[in-house]
């Protein structure tokens, strides 16, 4: 199933001359008319590790700098360093304004290894988060009418959200910054680490279970992926320690169904505080 | 105080062009032969706070590509983008090999901006780490003679740590991946955004509480600094909670005297598991 799905073909890239690469980004992958973030990180993750010698993001870091929208866009990628274990590499995101100049929508570092060679141990304690089964969970199909056009990625996605974490949406926020959901891709594609660099960014924001409204966007999101997932839906847990002078963090963690903690996420953004 | 101490005089950039600076990298800031990450990051940060129009480093990621050592180094900054109240950079650090080439050290991607026009509200509840009183933890003074030679840093540091977290120093380490001390500078500079990118990197590593010996070297750094730090010690909490596959992360979180959460980071870092 990876490698002829939805994300696949929307998350392709096709290159141009070394380092150098078009894609069209898909206007399936919108929350209202901003393309979504992880969507986006996970394009210039698949170009790095087209230019990269190794397969695997092991840490990305991206800074948002402008609004991306549907349509064509250019990668321009480099090797940064290359090691034995791990190689270094840097991206940045191109699209077009009216005049047809380039002005930079992300730029990223990422560090690139190869998750099958690393040891099977695991030496913490840590337990995945408690997200009752997911026939216990909700999701948009379960809902009201969707406002019309208001987020093309909910039909790409298979998002349950926990109940405990569903207050915001019947007017009632917990006040607690955490926001808990299984998550998968709705044609059925099984996760790997391409896909998870979506995963972490795919929830509703915690600051909607903190009472408040509205878009909060992205300044920098960094990912470490730690193992790839097994088959299977995700659970992922994003918490919230710091809403304060209008900016919040938002950490993510993400276990697969054989109970392994396979990625970890934080990242900054601005909260509209009116 | 803050200006003309120790850390103000070691991290002090001397603009050779437009985005080009030297540096002498000081020896005081090493842990063995290594120069500390969190001075590297605050050398870059000084940086990067000339190069763009901004003063404050709101959110800095930082991938470490080759090990740094006490000298001479040159740091290439650019702007990549300008916006009303955040900027980004980028900045690179170099030193050079015996044939004279450069070798870049460090890569960072940073968003600046100025904590002193953000609102001054907390929405959320987050409580400062359990540390006991100043005087109830205990420093490098505090115990047997120091190995010569071994860390430099520890003259530069206020660094006292939790007992609770001191399991190692004693051959009993406590399995939980936790660290926690009071941090400051020897010389008694009080903290600012700038100290604050050290501050998240001087504690000794989680991984010596679950049982590892032996250096933990850094792969990426992402400190977010929240608020300029009231005078007086900082708490310094360090948590991880995923030590697998020869990596871990490293949270850490950074309190003033007044109980405001000061800063956040996550970092990646390999662990020795022999």
């Amino acid at each position: 199933m990876i490698g002829d799905s939805e994300f696949d073909r929307d998350t392709a890239v096709t290159r141009r001359a070394p380092g150098v690469y078009d894609i069209d980004l898909s206007a399936g992958w919108t929350i209202i008319n901003a393309v979504n973030g992880g969507y986006l990180l996970a394009v210039l993750g698949r170009a790095l590790a087209d230019t990269l010698p190794h397969p695997d993001p092991f840490t990305i870091s991206a800074h948002y700098l402008t609004a991306s929208h549907p349509g064509p866009a250019v990668i321009r990628a480099q090797t940064v360093r290359t090691g034995r274990t791990l190689s270094t590499g840097q991206a940045s995101l191109y699209q077009y304004d009216d005049e047809g100049n380039e002005v930079e929508r992300i730029r990223v570092l990422a560090s690139y290894g190869d998750l099958t060679t690393l040891p099977d141990d695991v030496r913490t304690t840590a337990t995945p988060p408690p997200i009752p089964p997911l026939d216990q969970c909700f999701g948009a199909q379960d809902g009201p009418t969707p406002i019309e056009g208001s987020s093309a990625i909910t039909d790409r996605l298979m998002l349950k959200l926990d109940p405990a974490t569903l207050g915001w949406a019947l007017g009632a926020p917990s006040g607690k910054g955490e926001m808990r959901a299984w998550f998968g891709l709705a044609d059925g594609r099984d996760a790997d680490p391409l896909s998870l660099l979506l995963a972490v960014d795919a929830l509703p924001p915690t600051a909607f279970e903190l009472g408040l409204k509205g878009w909060v966007p992205t300044v920098e999101l960094t990912v470490h992926v730690r193992r790839r997932p097994a088959p299977g839906p995700l659970r992922v847990s994003i918490t919230t320690r710091n809403l304060a002078g209008g900016f919040l963090e938002e950490d993510a963690e993400v276990w697969d169904t054989d109970g392994h903690l396979v990625a970890q996420s934080r990242q900054l953004a601005r909260a509209r505080l009116t």
